[in-house]
């Protein structure tokens, strides 16, 4: 009867060997925002495609500059989107503007806080050193046309999307997003517009999940199968073939009526472990059907449930779309102890102290029902099992929930 | 014509005097996510609604155990979801399952793992200290009926999407979001679906801009306005009924046809500065119109722009949406010098150590015109003006443009 209960970072080891095999889609570049880039990006020409001016003044040939003139005559002014003027006469000068393209003739910018206006004219007392290309961006000097701008995998944020649009990407080939079945079982639970009788509860866990995924960019869709274990059967087998990945909420534990590591084996899902060595989220099962879809099956608890998805789940989800997976570590700001031989996740409230440093206060409650706790902290830090008493000063992995 | 530069605290510091006066506004609660809650949510109930039970197993009465009472005749099972039976005889038990309201005349529960099933009995050897309400939620613990439960002003993550649907807020009453207008200026700009002329670039920095304040989930409109004086004036103006927010792109550095801090003026916006001791981003203009609605225009480098956003925009933002704020340092895992006496903002590749630890590498580029750049790093330290030299093991402060 007793399940055979693993570590968390077996729990990872095994969660890691599962992969979506997601295909590429194309989308508008507008859409691109927070999708993993499927193709390289490719400057479509020089950056700068111009000897570009990089300062408001004067353009003037650098032989003006060696033979020691400072008065020049202006000839015109280069306005950034312009075509190209020309120096008619090499010792006089063109105004030029930033963003311009460099005129004909010119190599050098002389800003104009170096200069004095007098009537048509421009003054130079001093060159400060200028010299060929002085204030000038050359062409080519950041890439050349057909390198490299932004490679395959990379995550498109706001960065990227400056890219895209200086190489006019209006269609952009992203991996697809994952289909995701976010599961409740309960027959306890009735829906968020329902009022509950005493012993019924309100769904919760199935709305958190969707929208701990839609925080990551990922829609999901909600499904509530009651007890019944024929019903779970039927329905979930007919979910198999739309989904990419299913997330239960509920029917995990020990109970009479917790069918589902049951309705799972009979439709032939593979299971990889039932328990888990920690507090809370102890009943979590997981397994892979034949198509290679991972199933996580989640206590029914709020925390239990919430605690799985962030330390599990989304993760996992973010390497498989190439996210990058980052381990901070939090400086305890206070004792605690927790005297079981189990990983303990701590919820907490972070900061950063005056020193710019990662620190984190366990917050009140932490009953794992204390769903309004969820709300105050904004992290969970893992207590390694081997230890029970950790003291002010430790530093402990960390696994934010919210941003 | 030099401006008064002033330091970048000083930027801070009257951009901080500067606040939106954001009305309220019901929303459903699935489209409440990244919302500032502007309303108190309360607990609608109890929490946990009844006495429930919180292990698989049975439930008995605590006179049994004192009594020293092995075997229990089971009278019937308490199934989650179901109203409350009753214990008829107070020496047998109901079988009980997790989230389950406790059965009428039961006050323990004992969980299976104890237990061992004798026919239509249940045997327990051990009772392990068990005594009233053992493994047993009781009513309210959490939290009491008409207690708050999230405050207003709290952002909605998924773990207040949690808590609002226990409670059964349909629609919930958020902060509306400021109308935000992103105006590109510059005659040698074209569409991201034109093919630029040899002295004209794509619009880029409308659409980083556009879509780092997607990533804070705040909407935004785009405008082109050629470098037009009148044309400016008039198109400004017309602009000024419709948003909260104006962020332009370009046409506020010395040269002849960067007309905005002019056309600003006419307008009878009020500046506040132009010109930061700063690189990238040293002619970022700043100003306020006559109903107090925030000009941040940014220089038209890509890079400027991008810096002048993240590290004053996004931040003054978030703070008037009431997300936190949050200064985390960097450790620098190399040495870098900068000679200038101002603030120079060094672009940057985050990572944790094996301590977890936030360092940084410089990446390379840095141009302020290498926009390809943005996507290699994840972020800007700030190196003070006050030094020149920063060795490896200095700890900066970071501004995060990606997560």
């Amino acid at each position: 009867m007793q399940n055979h209960l693993i570590e968390p970072s077996k729990v990872d080891e095994i969660i890691s060997k599962v992969h979506l095999d997601l295909p590429s889609e194309k989308v508008n570049f507008s859409d691109s925002l927070g999708r993993t880039l499927a193709e390289n990006i490719y400057a479509d020409r020089d950056f700068p495609p111009f000897d570009r001016v990089a300062m408001d003044g004067i353009g003037i040939h650098h032989s003006s500059i060696d033979n020691a003139k400072n008065l020049f005559i202006i000839e015109d002014v280069q306005p950034a989107g312009s075509s190209q003027l020309k120096l008619k006469e090499s010792e006089n000068c063109i105004e030029v503007m930033t963003g311009a393209i460099l005129p004909e003739g010119t190599d050098v910018v002389i800003p104009y806080e170096w200069t004095e206006r007098r009537g048509e004219q421009m003054f130079v007392s001093d060159f400060k050193h200028a010299q060929s290309f002085t204030n000038v961006h050359r062409k080519g000097i950041d890439v050349k046309k057909g390198e490299v701008l932004i490679k395959a995998g990379t995550i498109i944020t706001s960065a990227e999307i400056g890219i895209l649009s200086t190489v006019g990407k209006v269609e952009v080939v992203v991996k697809a997003l994952p289909k995701v079945a976010v599961i409740a079982t309960g027959d306890e639970l009735v829906g968020i517009d329902q009022i509950p009788a005493d012993y019924q509860i309100r769904m919760s866990n199935c709305y958190s999940i969707q929208s701990r995924l839609q925080e990551e960019g990922i829609s999901s869709k909600i499904y509530h199968i009651v007890d019944d274990k024929e019903a779970l059967k039927v329905k979930i087998k007919g979910l198999f073939s739309s989904y990419n990945i299913f997330v239960f909420s509920g029917g995990v534990s020990k109970g009479k009526f917790d069918y589902l590591p049951q309705v799972f084996e009979e439709l032939g899902v593979v299971k990889q472990f039932h328990g888990v060595k920690q507090r809370p989220g102890k009943p979590f099962w997981f397994g892979i059907t034949k198509n290679n879809q991972p199933i996580f099956a989640l206590p029914g608890n709020p925390v239990s449930t919430y605690l799985c998805a962030n330390r599990y789940l989304i993760p996992w989800l973010n390497r498989e779309l190439q996210k990058e997976n980052r381990q901070p570590k939090a400086i305890l700001d206070s004792d605690y102890s927790f005297d079981k031989p189990l990983t303990y996740f701590l919820q907490v409230k972070s900061y950063y102290n005056s020193s710019g440093e990662l620190c984190v206060s366990p917050t009140t409650g932490g009953g794992s029902g204390d769903l309004a706790n969820l709300s105050i902290a904004d992290a969970f830090v893992e207590l390694p099992s081997d230890r029970n008493t950790f003291i002010k000063g430790d530093k402990l992995p960390i696994w934010f929930y919210k941003k």
